[in-house]
C-alpha cells in the first residue's frame, strides 16, 4: 500500500518534470532559432504545458499525495530521494494554494503589463512612469507575506525563495562585513597610480576565431559535447535539460572578445553542474542547482577562479594569441592578465568586475530589506539608490536609467533574487579555499588538467542536485559555515597585487 | 449548453495538439542536433506525452463530447470547424478502442523488437531471420481488420487510414492502366540509344556551395524563412510544428549534388502545404495534409513538375554552374535537363526516378492486397517480389536485401501505406493539368515568378488541411474524379522528348 502510493506519486512527479524538459526545449529553441512568425503560436503551447504543470502541483491528487505520504509513520519508510521529492512538492502547494486564486491571476497580468512599462520607461529614464506599477508589485508582494507567513524580518520569506535557509539576520552580518572591506578595497584602487592598460582588448577578433578557440577549450574544461551543444544568441545562458543534455550559448562581440570567452566559461560552469547532478535524481524536482545562489557559485567560480587565473591563462595566452596574433603582438601574459582583471567603480550591475559587483547587490539588498520592512516606498527609490551608489562606489547616476531602472527583475516581483549574485562570489571563494587544501590549482590550471578540480566540484556539490540546502551544502564542503573572509581575502590579494596597492 | 459544451471540446482539443507541437519539436530537435547522450531521457519524455495524448483522445472525458455533440440536433449547429474536427477525433477514438487494450500492447511491443530485427536480416540479406516477426505482424493486421470491419475488400480498412476513402476498387483500375501504359515505356527507354550522358553529375560540389544556391532558391520557390529554417540531417524530412513554423532539413553529398537540390525542393513542397493551411485550423487535428498522398502531391509537383521541368532550369542553370563552374563547363542546357532526368529500371525504390517509382508501387500494392485477401503468405514475399520486379521492370534482385528486406515500412506494421506515394504522382499530375488550363507553367518558371503557382495550390488544395477527402479535394480542384491519364500523358510525353523515342 506505502509502496503503491510512493510509486504513484514518484510517476506523477515525473510526469510534470516531463513536461517541464518539452518546455525548457520549446524556451531553448525560441531563443537560438525558431522562426520568427511562429513564436506566438509556440508562446501559447509553453502557456498550456506550464497550466499544466502549475495545476498538477496544486491537484487535489497532488494533496491527497502529500496528505497520505507526510504521515510521520509513512514518510520515514521513504526511500530518501521520495522524502526530498516531497519536500519539495510540499513546500511548492503550500506557496501556491496559500495565494488567492484570483489574486494571483491579477498579479500575474500586473507583473506582465509592468515589464513593458519598466521597458518605456527605462528608454526614457523616467522613474515616475514605472512608479505606480512598482508600487502595486510591492503591495502584492507585501500581502504575499502575509499570507506566506514569515520568521523574524518579513524579508526572509523573500530570501527562501531562492536561497532556501538564507536570512537577514545572515546577509546583514556577511553583506556588513563584505561592504566595510571593499569599499576601502575599491576606493584605493581608483586612486592608484598602476592602472592596467586595456587599448588593446578592443582590436577586432573574428567571431569564427572567438568561436574556433571555445570549441577547444571547452572541452578540456571539462564539457562534454555528448552532452551539450553551444550556440549564439543575445542574452547567453546555460539550461539544463537533463543532466545529459545540458546546453550553453554566447554572445560575440568582435570588438571585444572578453564577452564571449568569459560568458562562455561562466556558462559552461553553470552546465558542468547540471552535467554532473546524480542521475538518480532525474525525473524528480531535485534534478537542478541547491539554489540560485550555489548556482551562481559554479558559474563564477569557473570564469573568475578559473577563468580569469594568472595560471590558466599560462597556458591558453599562447593560443589564444594564434587566433588574433597582431592583437597580442607585444602584449605580455603579465599584461594581459592585468587587462582583464581590471576593476573599477561602474554604475551598471551587468558590466561590473568581480571587485565591484557585490557592492551593486549589497545596494540593491539593503534598498529591498527596507522596503518590506515598510522603512521606505518606491518614491523613495531613486534617491536612496543614488545616495548608496555615491557612498560604496564613489559614482552618482545622472539619471534613473543607469540607476534604479536598470534591472528587470523589480517588474517581475522578483523581490529576494538580487542576494544570490552576491552569495555565489561568497560560496565560490570557500569552495576554492575548501579546494585549495587538498589541490594545487595553479599547477592543474597549468598543466590544463581540470578534471580533479572539476570531480572535487562534483564530489562536494553537483551531485547532490537539490536534496541539501545551500547553508548545509557549503558547510559540509567545507567544513566551516558560510564565511565572508574567503572572499575578503581573495579579492584583498589578488587586486593588491595587480594595482601593486 | 451547446456552446459551452463546443468551447470546452475545443479547448480539449487544442490541449492535445499542444502537447503534439511539443512532441515535433523534441522529434525535429533529435534529429537536428540533440546531446547523443540525451537522448534516452528525451524519449521517454516524448512516450510521456505521447502517452497523454493517446489517454486524452479515448478518454472517458472524449466518449462524454462525442455523444453529446455527434447527436443530430446538436450537431447541425456546431461550427464546420468544429464538425470536421469531432468526426476526426470520432474516427480516432473507435479506432484506438475497437483493439483491446492487451492485444494492442502486445502489438506494440512486438513491432519495436521487429524493427531491430528487420535491420539485422536486411545486413545479412536472410528473409528467414525477419518472416516469423512479419508473420506475426501480418496476423495482427488481419485481427485488427476484423476488429475495424471492412467493407468490401479486407484491405480497403488498411488503405483508409493513410488515403481516406481510397479503395481497392479504385486503385485497380488506376494501377493496372498505369501499369499497362508505363511498362512498355520504360522497355522502351531501356532499349533507346540516346541515352543521357550523367558522368559531369559526379563531380565535387562543396557543401556549402550548394548550401548557398538553396538559400537564394527556397525564398524564390516561395518558402518563408521567417516561417522556417533548413537543417541537415541524414535522413531528409519536412515537418510542420504550426503554419508558421514548418523546417525543412536535407542531406548534402558532395560527389552527387542531386541529393540535396531535389530533396530540398522536394521537403519545400511539402513545407509550403503546412505553411500555407488556414489559420483557422490551428489547434485542431485538421491543421495538416488532407492525406498522406495529397502531402506528397505537394512535395512531387515541387520536385518534378517545377525542379524537373527545363524553364526552370533555363533560369536557374547559369546560377547553379556559378556555383561550381568547372563541373559544368561544357554541358549544356539541353545536356543537364536530360541528365537530371535520366530514367533506367533499378532495384531500390528509394533510389527511383520519377517514371519507374509508381512501378515499385504497384508492386507493394499488388503483394499488400494479396496478402490481406489471404491469397498468400509471408512465405511467399520473396518469390512473388521478384517475380514482379522481373516482370514489371525487367530486373531481378540478386538478393532479399535489394529485394523484399529493402523497405522498413513493413516492420512497422504500415500496410496500406505504399499506394499513397504512387497516387501523390497521380494527384500531382492532374493538378498540373487543372492548373495549366490557367496559368502558363513554363512562362512563370522561366520568369522566376512561382507566386501564382503557389498561390493556385493555396487557393485549391493548402488551406482546407484536412477539412476534405482526397478525392474530394482532387475533384474541387481539377473538375474530375482522380483520373490516372494526367499522370501517363506527362510521362510520355516527358519520357518519349528526352530519350528521343
Amino acid at each position: 500500500m506505502r509502496k503503491r502510493i510512493e510509486a504513484q506519486f514518484l510517476q506523477y512527479v515525473k510526469k510534470m518534470m516531463g513536461y517541464h524538459e518539452a518546455i525548457s526545449l520549446m524556451y531553448w529553441d525560441l531563443r537560438t532559432g525558431a522562426p520568427r512568425k511562429g513564436v506566438e503560436q509556440r508562446a501559447e503551447v509553453i502557456g498550456l504545458l506550464s497550466e499544466e504543470v502549475f495545476q498538477m502541483s496544486t491537484s487535489e491528487e497532488m494533496a491527497a499525495f502529500i496528505a497520505k505520504l507526510s504521515a510521520k509513520e509513512v514518510y520515514e519508510q521513504l526511500g530518501e530521494v521520495t522524502q526530498h521529492t516531497l519536500n519539495e512538492c510540499q513546500k511548492e502547494y503550500e506557496r501556491n494554494k496559500k495565494i488567492p486564486a484570483d489574486e494571483y491571476k491579477a498579479y500575474v497580468m500586473l507583473c506582465s503589463k509592468a515589464e513593458s512599462v519598466w521597458e518605456e520607461a527605462k528608454a526614457a529614464a523616467d522613474f515616475a512612469r514605472f512608479r505606480p506599477y512598482l508600487e502595486q508589485i510591492i503591495d502584492f508582494q507585501r500581502r504575499f507575506i502575509g499570507y506566506w507567513g514569515h520568521e523574524g524580518h518579513p524579508y526572509n520569506t523573500l530570501l527562501d525563495q531562492y536561497e532556501p535557509g538564507m536570512t537577514v539576520e545572515l546577509l546583514d552580518a556577511l553583506f556588513n562585513q563584505l561592504r566595510e572591506r571593499i569599499v576601502p578595497l575599491v576606493q584605493a584602487i581608483s586612486a592608484a597610480k598602476g592602472r592596467p592598460d586595456t587599448s588593446f582588448l578592443f582590436a577586432p577578433f573574428p567571431k569564427e576565431k572567438q568561436r574556433a578557440f571555445l570549441l577547444e577549450l571547452l572541452p578540456e574544461l571539462g564539457y562534454d559535447f555528448g552532452k551539450g551543444r553551444l550556440d549564439e544568441t543575445v542574452h547567453p545562458f546555460a539550461i539544463g535539460l537533463n543532466p545529459n543534455d545540458v546546453r550553453i550559448t554566447t554572445r560575440y562581440d568582435e570588438r571585444d572578445f572578453r564577452t564571449a570567452i568569459f560568458g562562455t566559461i561562466h556558462e559552461c560552469g553553470h552546465a558542468l553542474y547540471e552535467q554532473h547532478i546524480s542521475e538518480t535524481l532525474v525525473g524528480t524536482p531535485l534534478c537542478g542547482g541547491a539554489s540560485m545562489g550555489i548556482h551562481e557559485s559554479q558559474s563564477l567560480f569557473f570564469e573568475n577562479m578559473i577563468g580569469r587565473h594568472k595560471s590558466f591563462w599560462k597556458r591558453h595566452y599562447p593560443r589564444l594569441a594564434q587566433y588574433a596574433p597582431t592583437q597580442f603582438a607585444g602584449v605580455s601574459l603579465d599584461a594581459f592578465y592585468r587587462a582583464i582583471n581590471e576593476a573599477k567603480p561602474s554604475l551598471i550591475r551587468i558590466e561590473a568586475d568581480e571587485l565591484t559587483y557585490p557592492l551593486h547587490i549589497i545596494i540593491r539588498y539593503e534598498i529591498e530589506k527596507q522596503l518590506f520592512a515598510g522603512e521606505i516606498e518606491a518614491a523613495d527609490l531613486p534617491d536612496v539608490w543614488n545616495e548608496k551608489y555615491e557612498q560604496y562606489l564613489g559614482i552618482r547616476p545622472h539619471n534613473d536609467a543607469v540607476g534604479v531602472l536598470q534591472d528587470v527583475h523589480w517588474s517581475g516581483g522578483s523581490f529576494g533574487y538580487f542576494p544570490s549574485y552576491a552569495l555565489g562570489y561568497m560560496y565560490a571563494a570557500q569552495f576554492k579555499q575548501a579546494l585549495e587544501k587538498e589541490l594545487d590549482m595553479a599547477r592543474l590550471l597549468e598543466e590544463g588538467n581540470i578534471a580533479p578540480i572539476r570531480e572535487w566540484l562534483t564530489e562536494h556539490i553537483h551531485r547532490f542536485g537539490k536534496t541539501k540546502k545551500p547553508l548545509d551544502l557549503v558547510r559540509d564542503a567545507t567544513g566551516e559555515p558560510l564565511n565572508a573572509e574567503h572572499l575578503i581575502r581573495y579579492l584583498e590579494e589578488k587586486y593588491q597585487a595587480i594595482y601593486r596597492l
